[in-house]
């Protein structure tokens, strides 16, 4: 195995590690040839405006012979996931598997047991965990995502995706992302973009497999955060273990503040859908200079997804609610409207 | 320039794309083949026990057949900046940019003008400043990077950077960084590794330049940081200011916490020289599953670099000290010891 003189393998590891990288070269070539596919680019997108705005600002911000051409190095587009990448509802993924977890960390500290919202959770009543409110929401993520290593914690996600299912499709939530949205950004990538997700769930969720669904690694997942606290376990081995509190919050301004913080660079495009952490990332984005692309995605369509939005005239869900501010913005700022019903051919690839 | 028909230019948009995804693989290309010049990898390192460390520990994680093999996508290496990659004597480049600063401050601030650490920067007294606090040193990098919006603080930096010379090379700061690691990191990433840099100064800063003299993106540096706030100037445009306060702080163990929080991997690789904020990240580093390489850096070269470190019995001069409790870990827990006298055949690019 281990060869008496190191540089005597250097020519085989060449040879390996020029592998090793043609993987992330093949991706590009196939979302290069994605791009030119007889059916054109977006191929799950229905012609028209919301279509035509994706694809001229692609080739204002790439054509070197154009005005408003970006150089690659500043090529950033943000992604808010929750009802913009994958499903939201009835509930968002990450807060199901914080409620699952309660059961998990009652065990270890039996105190919290009758005390709520812990209590209701344990209750098992749907209609009264439903009345939670975003501070108890909090409370409970707060407990069930700390007091682990981080490692641990990794393992844990890992594990919860494999066996997890949506109710009404039966599949993994991983499964439940927009097929048009994968297109957007393999589109961008392919033409130099670099992709990255802005969530107001925590980052150490979606990171667990944001690679594997999206493309997009690890350090391009910007997310609510907790801090995470060196210590020794019994062993006097070092260990990180999440607090639980709040470094990063992501929610409202938040979540364009932290993305400076975190990349240093203001996106040329965003996607996000709901008032609660959108809507600055938004505006930012589509106040710069040059050309630049926000993306609203509303959710028209009950019968394929789900519908809801009091702007439009549709149920506030709670869950990823537009406010008619937000929407009003969208409009006279020409964001990119999508409509899931009119602009997306299909919803889920595996439709 | 704005054909009628969008679609009309896709082949031309395809080809374009190819092209500006094709430096970064040059860059690929070009790593790899370095990796395996005639003189072998890492050329400017002397043979001995350091170099076949790094060496050993890159085979032993990239070769399928190795038990310690580590899949592409955690294959992480983290570097601090100030004294492992570029020159930190006799001030770290951030503060001299920001002491530069302190004039324009005052400008927009006259009642600074005289308060301390203000009135002694002023004074131009070089003894004085010598003996400011680290406390001063804070007070002022938090008043010369806060107040202007963080695009306009991205063209100071630039501006800055293309005029400034180090005292003792009369060269751009940017040209002091250590050759032998910058051969460190081609090689890592010509295996497959990705190249992070954490450092105990700011994020903001090292942003600027990373790509260009590291090859390391900005999304990959993690740093200590002012939080960001939005808001909106005088015409209502929608901005990103810095306040002057800290929202994350890389020094001891906050480096290898914060790095968690921005990446959520333990790197494989490690590298710094100083006990203010490396130590940490280097036992936590070590102490992971499989094979782990922590290397430190000493500065032991008076003729070539700097000679100090009171563990080695060199001068103990506040900037990137190495404390005895430090080195004494390193020999104990088998880091790689880097002697830059005896390990580096030469150590910058111009020499």
């Amino acid at each position: 195995m281990k060869p008496r003189n190191p540089y005597s393998s250097i020519n085989r590891r060449g040879l390996l590690s020029t592998l090793a990288v043609l993987p992330a070269f093949a991706t590009i070539l196939t979302e290069s040839a994605l791009a030119e596919t007889p059916g054109g680019v977006l191929p799950s997108w229905n012609d028209g405006p919301v279509k035509q705005a994706i694809v001229d600002f692609v080739r204002a911000t790439t054509d070197q012979a154009s005005p408003k051409f970006v150089p690659p190095d500043e090529r950033v587009a943000e992604f808010d996931q929750d009802g913009t990448l994958w499903v939201e509802h009835p509930i968002y993924t990450q807060v199901i598997f914080c409620l699952d977890r309660v059961g998990l960390v009652v065990k270890e500290r039996p105190e919290l047991k009758d005390r709520e919202p812990f209590n209701t959770v344990l209750s098992g009543d749907r209609e009264a965990m439903a009345k939670l409110s975003m501070r108890d929401v909090f409370e409970i993520v707060l407990a069930t995502q700390s007091g682990m290593t981080v490692e641990q914690f990794r393992a844990d996600v890992k594990q919860w995706l494999a066996a997890a299912k949506h109710p009404r499709w039966k599949r993994p939530y991983t499964e439940l992302v927009y097929q048009p949205m994968l297109e957007v950004l393999s589109y961008l990538r392919a033409n130099g973009y670099k992709t990255f997700i802005a969530t107001g769930g925590s980052e150490s969720f979606v990171r667990e497999y944001s690679e594997r669904v999206y493309g997009i690694p690890p350090e391009q997942v910007a997310g609510t955060a907790q801090p995470v606290k060196y210590g020794y376990d019994k062993d006097q081995r070092p260990i990180l273990v999440a607090e639980p509190k709040l470094i990063l919050n992501n929610l409202e301004a938040g979540k364009i503040e932290n993305f400076w913080l975190l990349y240093g660079r203001r996106p040329y495009a965003a996607f996000g859908n709901s008032s609660s952490d959108d809507q600055q990332m938004l505006e930012y984005v589509k106040a710069g200079s040059g050309a630049r692309l926000s993306g609203l995605v509303l959710h028209d369509d009950a019968a394929r997804e789900y519908a809801y939005g009091p702007a439009q005239g549709l149920p506030d869900t709670k869950v990823g609610t537009l406010s008619q501010e937000m929407y009003d913005m969208a409009k006279k700022q020409d964001w990119a409207i999508i409509s899931m019903k009119n602009d997306w051919k299909r919803i889920f690839a595996f439709e």
